[in-house]
């Protein structure tokens, strides 16, 4: 029996899982229609396909949904929640709906205006979800990705955050620039990896001129391309490392994101001396969801 | 009557000068069959589909080329020469040609191993043309656009040089990133673009953070995307001027390249106290390959 459904709809994909009583979960379902490529009245009918069939038909199922799904360009618009504030307690809106066995809620992000302008959607409820297992946490969590966000954390709240392009850098500079020629889409090397960090901790400023040296080393040299690939990786997260140096320093990290991501992350903060706790991202994201349904489940009793 | 003929032959555009005698520019001529859209042998029709009408029937026609025609995927490779160089007498090459009228010399660029791997291909005939011109300059030559070359020249060689991806991060970032939705294709705000150079250069780390402030700024408070542009360009140059201080701090500089973009550093150059000259791409490169050609004919006498 579904007691409840959790989604996360994101730009490229949505995540759906059956939830039953007291968080038991009964199924897990993907598919590739994200927020990005959908119209307004085409959510609902992409949300059935993938989930009629857990729906009881004599009763009303919640479910809660974050990500994408609440942008501007999204199924209903959910405008941000300014920081500070407890990031399962944002505000949410009920997505217009024609069916009646369908209460979809859609959670908002988190916006902060100084000392930056700075947007989150999604990435609140992952942070949630690690707030509702860690209630006393204390400290900065990185979710690295896309666009990855530092998040300070104090008193269940986000404090503040910021947001790095180094992932969509990462993606632009491999697939469409003069290094697309020199970088391997595979492949490794971790010595090259972590000099490149010590290299962009140390010279950050240095970077624009750090990405064409790899294309000389593939030209002059014939440069290994899954060493390049491991610099360009380690220029790039040494870059951001230097702009969060004021969230990381001295403070207790938590990664959350895909884990092979998050080793890398991990890598370089301890080779500064940062100790990290790593999560993966998924069962934070279900764990956010959950908290929100547990607090929502209240206010409707 | 056609005495010899200047070839441009980059990337993605050939450029043909038509010269008499004692240097007179007779003709100029463009083409879109850069080097990236042709094959080794296309390069011979390419040339003659531009020229055949200025070629005389009972001579045979210098021709003297720069850029990436004589990169590995050009007509004939050409191997790069090594600084410190004379950047006029680099290495040459004559191409393959069936037409009798033609004789085709295909210019080095130049490469530098240490303190870092770097190329140039086709920049080193503008600083030849420069030179020629100002056969005592001493100092530092930047030449701005997708790959912005510095250079630091003494006694008429290029003793060093480093490349900065600005231009093409720029190209990137604007019709490729998430910006793309945020950022104008035209317009401009000078004050904007003034005070991200300043942040930059003062916080070079913060820059892929900087980034997303911009796609934040436009969410957020629906900023004027002509003032997005203006810091954008402002950021990443910013971000240049930090990493190429070693290069322009306390000497003359001289910028080479398209104006308006020659005019950006300008700007941010002399707010930081630099004097600059600016010179026009295309009559330095002329003079570049004019300086070639004398060479070459004089010892063919």
């Amino acid at each position: 029996m579904t007691h409840w459904i959790a989604l996360d709809w994101g730009t490229s994909q949505l995540r759906a899982w059956r939830m039953g009583q007291d968080g038991t979960l009964h199924d897990h379902r993907t598919s590739d229609r994200g927020m990005g490529s959908l119209t307004p009245d085409a959510f609902e009918p992409a949300l059935l396909d993938l989930i009629n069939d857990w729906l009881p038909s004599d009763a009303i199922t919640p479910v809660i949904a974050c990500g994408m799904v609440g942008a501007k360009q999204g199924w209903c618009e959910v405008p941000y929640t300014p920081v500070p504030c407890v990031p399962s307690q944002g505000s949410t809106r009920i997505a217009p709906t024609l069916d009646p066995r369908l209460k979809v809620t859609i959670l908002s992000g988190l916006c902060q205006t100084t000392p930056s302008a700075d947007v989150m959607r999604g990435e609140e409820t992952q942070i949630a979800g690690y707030l509702a297992q860690h209630p006393k946490f204390d400290g900065v969590i990185c979710l690295p990705g896309t666009h990855t966000k530092w998040a300070h954390i104090s008193a269940e709240e986000v404090v503040s955050f910021q947001t790095f392009m180094t992932g969509e850098l990462f993606s632009l500079l491999s697939k469409y620039s003069v290094l697309r020629h020199s970088i391997a889409e595979q492949g490794w090397q971790q010595d090259a990896f972590s000099a490149a960090i010590d290299d962009a901790l140390s010279r950050p400023a240095a970077i624009a001129a750090r990405l064409f040296g790899l294309r000389a080393a593939d030209i002059l040299q014939g440069q290994d391309p899954a060493i390049l690939r491991s610099q360009l990786s380690g220029f790039l997260i040494g870059l951001e490392l230097s702009g969060a140096r004021p969230y990381w320093l001295g403070q207790d990290i938590v990664l959350i994101g895909e884990p092979g991501l998050c080793e890398l992350y991990a890598t370089a903060l301890n080779a500064q001396g940062a100790t990290v706790v790593i999560e993966d991202a998924t069962p934070m994201t279900l764990a956010g969801l959950t908290a929100v349904y547990e607090t929502c489940k209240g206010q409707t009793a």
